[in-house]
């Protein structure tokens, strides 16, 4: 059936079609189902909403992401036709009874993601599945290549292309901007993009956006990587392995992460970003996401996969059981690397990670010889070089580090006791530090003044709460003061 | 912050609040996060989507839902609030890890489903972890009831109040209306309220839709059952088990229905309805829903929580691995009920499960003797009392069995060789009906003119399709030409 379309910028972040009750009712469309609209050789599929008012029988609204993708403005017309539920939808059945997914399956399930084909409750399901019944390597293997294959692909002249990764969890844990720092420093190229923050306080992209652009097209960020071998970039919106994007929208809904579907995100967005060569970062223990156990079979998984693609791959398995640095929140870490970089008072287990990670990838791409890695990097950081670059870096992507902002309410929080701090526990620093208004408020966060292991006396400062809002603040303390995010026996 | 409502009648089917962009940016909200909007006294939550037009800064849109549950109107002022992910939502979590819950948190789940606090997503993990983990008779139990106490529950004075229940899949399994107008006849009080078809061709209440209205409030139902003993409702508008409706909602997104969460359901419905006497029919077998040794399983699963509730429960095991009766569609049903009622060529199958249901209850409710049941249910129908009744509700639901429509188009399909029938397959039937325009078009579906094991010669004719459209018929012959939902040998 013909429509004309009325311009409706609204539901930015899912296709959705909406039409007039009596044209559904004369369709025998309801609302949920999916439906096709195409002008031109160009197709969009959304999930029909039905309106009352506003949109008169004939005319047909559409949110931003099917209006962009058909290119279309109010008063075009365009074709409407009933999607059948999709074949992929049905699949999703099969991991509900544990069964094993073809090539062919995978991708096509990955492919009516990226296509909006599945809804979110169905991606939850397929999640949920895997979750459950988990993937075989080859099955992984599969997942991972059809994530990266259904969507774009950096291409560089170089082959010494690296990058590394956390599987995260750990508050405060910014070695990226330090490893990258370091390692341009020494020619090696670092196109690094970086994801936001899920759960934890703040990602990557949230921490360097405090004080930079993160969000560049493809061919921007190609740029600013040849002028100064690395980026420090959102990979949010470059469309690299987008079904991934998908699947953490999920992931966060319901908190949920399988590990076939972490490592196939993983190396999916690393293939597709052009990396050669890939450090992965375990942080196991206590309130991390992995224990010790499980980190070293999650090694070996992504060496398994690995191979499948030919990817030069280390992982190096790190204590995750409390935060890293001082600093939790987007300019609280910033000021932290600071700190590393400039060789001004640094956070010693931050800047020792940081050494310890670059090293590897000195070492990998034959920057230096086996076992001589951290003495390289510590040179570079002693030289006064990795700061020159990530000063470059910054500047590159239009950022200044200078005059960086302090929250407006800060509160220091002493111990009730003397003692010995036992434990920090990841989870509730971390959300501690988003009930302070981390990501979102940049100077958000939380300063910690103590590590695991360290004696301290009644009336120490163990943690500064920093908020923009006294409400904030207020229920941050309140959290912190009825949790046990820092234990002290 | 405060808002002013700008009326906007979208999205009957979810609650959602749409904001400028810029208060969105504002107030650091996303799409898909969760708002409470208020006035007075009454509140609404809904997800957030964000207009990039038609709402100006300090305006805000809502779907119909919300518009209705806080009665205001364009201009009104109301209070929106940020919530917190719902502690709800991190409580699935426990299933993921197949932990047990508690009454108070499975409680606190489904409450949350019926206020719209869980997203779609997260209904679908909920209902994933359930499928794969199990529930025990004990977090059954309390599925029942928190699901059944979160909604309207009907009550009668009389106690002698019954109902049954299919567990479904079945294609043209339309014995509800016969077993309630032969126990109605008898003086039972039945007061039928019945879902539409999630993936059957045709739910009961889409077959009495095609004659009669079945949407009611409560109090006109109770006038209706006052009057003829028993109604042939459908359940949706009621608000009887509202969590339910939403369960099942996402069980059609992603085709899973978990088996406690099929008895929760069930059960949940007739307690609220008002029921004390309740007979399960279980459909067993090839491309029914469940083998023979699940029947068996489920009956004991029905009977153990059916105790809890103290609710006079009998099941019985039936034939499912082929679709009973000829007709399968609204009317097609309609007219096989009209067959045996009026004992006018009735299709026996259909007769003898109706008349062997309807025995059972008239048995449990002490009708007659035990062991009599089916001979007073025959007689009960031979008298042309049930046919009576079943008029006498029809009319009651402002309906008439008067002219009842034929569909534009009929095609005959003839066998291509001599043999036996060996099977019809149920899901195959039921997607053949589907496409063919049921249950939407009222007069389309199949009529099945042989059944299993019967011999049939070359050219003999083996169902007519029922459509209202070409393309409809045409879909359905090139899927049935495809398919083997008949299979002859």
């Amino acid at each position: 059936m013909k429509f004309k379309i009325k311009s409706f910028k609204i539901g930015a972040g899912k296709p959705i079609v909406y039409m007039n009750k009596a044209d559904a009712v004369k369709l025998n469309i309801n609302i949920g189902d999916r439906v096709e609209v195409s002008i031109n050789k160009r197709k969009s599929i959304g999930i029909v909403d039905v309106a009352e008012s506003y949109f008169n029988p004939g005319e047909l609204g559409a949110s931003h992401l099917i209006i962009s993708e058909l290119k279309v403005k109010s008063g075009d017309r365009v074709e409407l036709e009933i999607v059948p539920v999709p074949k992929s939808s049905l699949l999703l059945r099969k991991k509900a009874f544990c069964k094993e997914y073809t090539k062919k399956e995978i991708d096509l399930i990955i492919k009516d993601i990226v296509d909006d084909k599945l809804t979110e409750a169905e991606i939850a399901f397929f999640i949920s599945g895997v979750y459950h019944c988990g993937m075989t390597e080859k099955e992984t293997a599969y997942l991972t290549e059809s994530i990266y294959k259904n969507g774009n692909i950096i291409n560089w002249r170089s082959s010494k292309i690296a990058d590394k990764h956390s599987i995260g969890g750990v508050p405060g844990n910014r070695t990226t901007p330090l490893v990258v720092s370091i390692c341009a420093s020494a020619g090696i190229k670092m196109p690094k993009t970086s994801s936001r923050a899920i759960t934890t306080a703040a990602g990557t992209a949230d921490v360097i956006e405090s004080v930079a652009d993160i969000d560049f097209p493809i061919a921007k960020l190609k740029r600013i990587v040849n002028k100064t071998n690395a980026c420090l970039a959102w990979g949010g919106s470059l469309g690299l392995a987008p079904a991934d994007d998908k699947l953490i929208q999920v992931e966060k809904i319901i908190h949920l992460d399988p590990e076939s579907q972490l490592i196939a995100s993983i190396l999916a967005k690393k293939l597709a970003a052009g990396s050669k060569y890939v450090l992965i970062d375990i942080p196991y223990g206590e309130g991390a996401k992995v224990s010790k156990k499980g980190a070293k079979k999650l090694k070996k998984k992504f060496k398994n996969i690995a191979k499948h693609f030919k990817l030069k791959l280390e992982t190096v398995l790190t204590d995750g059981s409390q935060p890293i640095g001082n600093g939790v929140g987007p300019l609280l870490e910033i000021k932290d690397l600071l700190r590393v970089l400039s060789r001004n008072n640094p956070p010693k287990d931050l800047e020792d990670k940081a050494i310890k990670l670059a090293a590897i990838i000195l070492e990998m791409i034959g920057k230096t010889k086996k076992g001589k890695g951290q003495k390289l990097a510590r040179e570079i950081l002693d030289s006064g070089k990795a700061l020159k670059k990530f000063e470059q870096i910054i500047k590159a992507q239009n950022g200044s580090l200078k005059n960086l902002k302090r929250a407006k309410f800060v509160k220091r929080i002493e111990s009730k006791s003397s003692g010995n701090v036992r434990k920090i526990r990841n989870q509730e620093i971390n959300h501690l530090a988003r009930l302070a208004g981390s990501p979102v408020n940049k100077a958000a966060g939380l300063f910690l003044h103590v590590h695991k292991g360290q004696k301290i006396k009644k009336g120490q400062i163990l943690i500064e709460i920093h908020a923009e809002s006294k409400d904030k603040l207020n229920q941050a303390i309140r959290f912190f003061k009825s949790s046990e995010a820092i234990e002290i026996k």
